[in-house]
């Protein structure tokens, strides 16, 4: 064992001790580790199953290896606890990291994943923007094309941050995010979908950026399907995005959430949307098949 | 006040208690955060004001407000308490992140930073390498193009993480690092000069990828001058490098490094190297002026 010696914010920590740790830990020095924001709904965590597969699927890709089991009955127990204590809705936050351990950028042989479960309330007037719709601004700040780490919800979440640093103000509740290549991704905290002006509902494919939502798939998988409105994942251009008839945002915690008008760069409003009428479809097929989103 | 609650690996912590903190904290979260891996020898931290001033100015790149003082006055406290351990020779890393708090990406208005000092012993049989010289590998992850983050030592390292997870062995001791348009920025762990095949030494130019690396300055403002060697900041192709003449590697911990082969993508031997003369007598230079780095 090398010597080790570390202090916070000028007090010298002792290590050994619980979460002295973190301070060691591959997901604070490099952001090597994942997360996932789940809904907490009365007492439940309706699409656990969802972000537990995405979880470890996306761990293996950053050479970290997880026991599903062992995330879900920490996840379990740590729910237990809020019910215990009378809290039953909010964000119940997991964070995955490779662990503490390793010489500067090289893991360890030999290292056990640090699991991270925390709760915090609902971060917005969810209800109302779910009946009102919200307003979105376009980032200057581009998302890089990097095809290794495209869709994966990892801890290297610099570009999210900076990106919303754009704007101090309560006039947008998100903003949407290009590519280099003027190619529209995502939303700072969430999936985006659209219906084009010629009628198509689309939703940008992330293989080279982006992060692949839980509700994404949901939409994708079953609820467009159960509406029988067809969609494709594909390339998107910043001018059809001012083109388009319909365009919402879904996350895990927000559920679906129409966009009612569109900002550009420069803060000046390139559309107004009226919540349309196959949004407000999705909207409620959501919340049929998955009532917490109510 | 809104509620919160946590949980490591299965054990519920209390958030009041100091480094709990670190659970809550941007730099986990987000990789919202700096580092600064600074040599610790003979008791002394020789490029301290090099190592604050990158600190400083990076951190308002990323909207983290801190007092360079206060930042020394930690990382001195550390260094006399090593002192007092009789622990005078090693790494010295300080961590500083944006602080705790903010509601998701957002960052609150008002947060402190939080700064982590921490002491490890030298990673590497460092005097050998700097004789003898090391092995370098291409990596085949590539370094994403992003000119908001270029140059800064942020907390994002997954590109570096996941380039050093390309091998296990001990055949090299570093790799270097592309861009997708195929040009060389650095290694995984420092930056990279070298002598072209017309005999003109060069370094990677870093506008749109990789680290401004604190010895890179050193050699490019003290140690090419110092011994009449014109040096260049340039675009460079990945092509160059099969040609080049000389080739080395420097960061503030190693100093500088020949490289005496090079290995490509498929660990094919590209290149032999010996050390060359100017690679001699730069580094002879370094020394001269930072004997530190003997």
């Amino acid at each position: 064992m090398s010597q080790y010696y570390s202090s916070l914010n000028g007090q010298l920590i002792d290590t050994t001790k619980h979460s002295g740790d973190l301070l060691q830990d591959r997901g604070l020095a490099y952001g090597h580790g994942l997360f996932e924001s789940i809904l907490l709904a009365k007492g439940e965590l309706p699409l656990l199953v969802r972000h537990l597969v995405r979880l470890c699927g996306d761990a293996q890709k950053l050479g970290i290896s997880i026991q599903p089991a062992l995330i879900e009955s920490y996840l379990n127990q740590f729910v237990e606890y809020l019910k215990s204590e009378a809290v039953i809705s909010g964000v119940v936050k997991i964070v995955v990291t490779a662990g503490v351990g390793g010489r500067g950028y090289q893991s360890p042989q030999l290292i056990e994943p640090s699991v991270i479960c925390s709760y915090s309330t609902l971060p917005e007037p969810i209800a109302v923007h779910r009946r009102d719709g919200i307003a979105v601004r376009y980032c200057y700040h581009r998302l890089p094309h990097q095809p290794a780490l495209a869709g994966i919800k990892h801890l290297n979440r610099l570009d999210q941050v900076l990106a919303r640093r754009e704007w101090d103000c309560a006039d947008y509740q998100d903003g949407l995010m290009f590519s280099d290549a003027d190619q529209l991704i995502e939303s700072i905290s969430a999936n985006v979908f659209f219906k084009n002006a010629a009628g198509d509902w689309l939703t940008p494919c992330l293989k080279v950026a982006g992060v692949s939502g839980v509700m994404r798939s949901v939409l994708l998988e079953e609820i467009f399907p159960a509406c029988q409105i067809p969609v494709q994942v594909q390339v998107i251009d910043i001018d059809e995005v001012a083109q388009c008839q319909q365009l919402f945002v879904c996350n895990s915690i927000r559920g679906l959430m129409a966009i009612n008008s569109v900002y550009n760069f420069k803060n000046r409003l390139v559309k107004i949307l009226p919540v349309g009428q196959q949004t407000l479809m999705l909207g409620e097929k959501l919340v049929e098949k998955y009532p917490h989103y109510q």
